[in-house]
């Protein structure tokens, strides 16, 4: 059996699918894998490196694999040169893919989503949107840090006190309470808030406050757009405004993949914060929490700096690439039996995370999502 | 008495003499301070901020001024300006500003040096080079995580585990310590090294590992630069080599004012580098510790990111105003007495900071600079 890694072709795209570190493991069990030449530049891993662990690398690696693993979904060329019953590994957001999905089925390859992994105790090891989220947190916190003007930490000196900056982090998700986590080791106070009142104690284990604000707890269980009534979430901005407004850096995280992010925070609420603040906006590449973000772009608000983030893991290319390689190896290995491929659809991963096989599209959510389910 | 605060001049000087929040302390001692019109704009302190603790804001601050404060040094325009007999306290590094000195002697201007206070517990509140160390070392680090593309803390995830970064700090001064301080905070494996062996336990309080080098110990207790001869600077580099080598990270600080900076590192070792490393040379203003930095730019050799301070504390215009305002306003005290200028030369501060005084250059180097002292 033979794995293939592609090289990226989207622009911006820096990671790599699988790092050479991450073969020995793959090939302890009995297959091959081809890489793309290249593949590893910019994560920092070259051709030499992938061939020093027992890697063939060549322009084609299409020809005779098995399995074609990548971070970004694959495009639809590329979907024209993969043979009936190969499997594709990577990213795959349907809502975002439809055309390729169309393609895959059509093509007759059996893909998996990246993004399907079900977030199980089981499965956490193959979770890649928690461990890509856990780079964009981080991320956030040291560009804000960057572009503040001020200390995070407490400066006591000889000639007096300077005071730590005050950091507000809104969704404490694994990428707010990443971001919580740095700012705090950092040395800066932190306050964070987040819909879902059960991550309080989440926040707080990190270092964090939980902002606790003055609504009734959103009904039923489920996610948060789907929840959030436009007079509730009104009512949320004004209250989360004294605390935009008192914060040197403002870093929201609230995205739900495959769905538009929530306006948290209004131009105003920005306006509102002192000259020299920091927003970072790590959902802009959703349509942004905060109204104004430019996905890759700082955009200046009223004296305050607005940084948009775009495709944010991408930014730290080695270690996001170092985590996404061992959750997609995880994944792979799932699909082993004595070195050969073995799909076993009983296999509640798997199963979760396929999304086309055998000419079908078999994830039920994206069949609605085409139209085809009554 | 009236104090003048000067709107800085220097192209990219952004920190200003005093800020609003430390004028009670002198105009409890019942002084006036006349602020210029805009001083405060870079480091975030309107004219307005000022005027509502009390202070006057013009467009001419020097006329009946008894004391003229700023950062930077008065250029020489502003020191026809002044009267004789009044007094400024700024940075004054008397060897690169011969003609400034020259002309504040011919104006009968009394002149203080922020660079002469001396390192004695008693000017520790004065101490502005120190405390401006301290945000260029808080800068360095934060500048070195922002642009390192991998984490500076370990990351143990379900999927597996990524190494922190190595940082290998060079100069174990105010600066050198606060960058090892900051990169620790982060979780990064800190290495420093100084050729004072007696900073070994300074870098150690502060978390980090002293490296021993294999060389004699230096003769003598005095500065760097005149003791180290051009064989040991050349053994030492090669020593250094290999720590610099394995670093992701290396930061530099070996800087005394006045003075041009060792080489510590050639481009050879900047190219024995891994390729994304991040090599931050504080020194730069100084002429640089590592060949081939520029000031105010970002260079890369072989794939290592080489980026040079400018005026580094001048990045964080509020705190660093806000800690060389306090050494200001502690160097003003000691002038005062019942509100008036009094200045009493037997204190040993003002007697060592300064540089002019009624037509005479009293600071013994600066005259020997001037070639008139035999």
């Amino acid at each position: 059996m033979r794995i293939a890694v592609l090289r990226e072709r989207r622009t911006g795209e820096r990671r790599v699918a699988l790092l050479p570190e991450q073969l020995p493991r793959l090939l302890a069990a009995g297959v091959e894998v081809s890489v793309e030449s290249g593949a590893g530049n910019e994560a920092g891993a070259t051709d030499d490196d992938y061939r020093a662990v027992g890697a063939q690398v060549s322009e084609d690696v299409l020809t005779g694999a098995d399995v074609v693993v990548s971070v970004q979904p694959i495009n639809l060329s590329t979907a024209r040169q993969i043979g009936e019953g190969v499997v594709t590994v990577s990213f795959l957001p349907t809502a975002e893919e439809v055309p390729l999905v169309r393609r895959l089925r059509e093509r007759r390859i059996t893909s998996f989503s990246m993004d399907l992994v079900p977030r199980t105790a089981r499965a956490q090891p193959m979770d890649a949107l928690s461990s890509q989220s856990m780079v964009a947190g981080y991320r956030g916190a040291i560009v804000a840090a960057e572009r503040l003007q001020r200390f995070f930490p407490l400066f006591m000196t000889a000639a007096g006190t300077v005071r730590p900056a005050t950091v507000l982090v809104l969704g404490a998700g694994v990428a707010g309470l990443q971001a919580i986590a740095t700012a705090r080791r950092l040395g800066a106070v932190v306050e964070a808030y987040d819909v879902r009142e059960s991550s309080a104690e989440e926040v707080a284990s990190v270092g964090g406050k939980f902002v606790q604000l003055d609504l009734p707890p959103l009904a039923g269980a489920g996610g948060y757009a789907r929840e959030m009534t436009e007079e509730r979430a009104t009512r949320q901005r004004e209250l989360l405004a004294p605390h935009v407004a008192a914060a040197d850096v403002l870093i929201t995280t609230a995205a739900v993949p495959g769905r538009t992010a929530p306006v948290l925070v209004t131009t105003d609420m920005v306006a509102g914060m002192r000259a020299g603040s920091v927003v970072v906006d790590l959902a802009a590449d959703q349509g942004g929490n905060v109204e104004g973000s430019i996905p890759g772009h700082e955009v200046m608000v009223e004296g305050v700096l607005v940084w948009g983030g775009s495709n944010v893991p991408s930014q730290l290319p080695r270690p996001a690439s170092e985590l996404y390689g061992h959750n997609v190896v995880n994944v792979l290995l799932l699909m082993l039996r004595v070195g050969a491929l073995h799909l076993d659809f009983g296999d509640d991963i798997l199963s979760a995370t396929c999304v086309t096989h055998a000419g079908e599209v078999v994830h039920r959510p994206t069949l609605e999502l085409l139209g085809e389910v009554g």
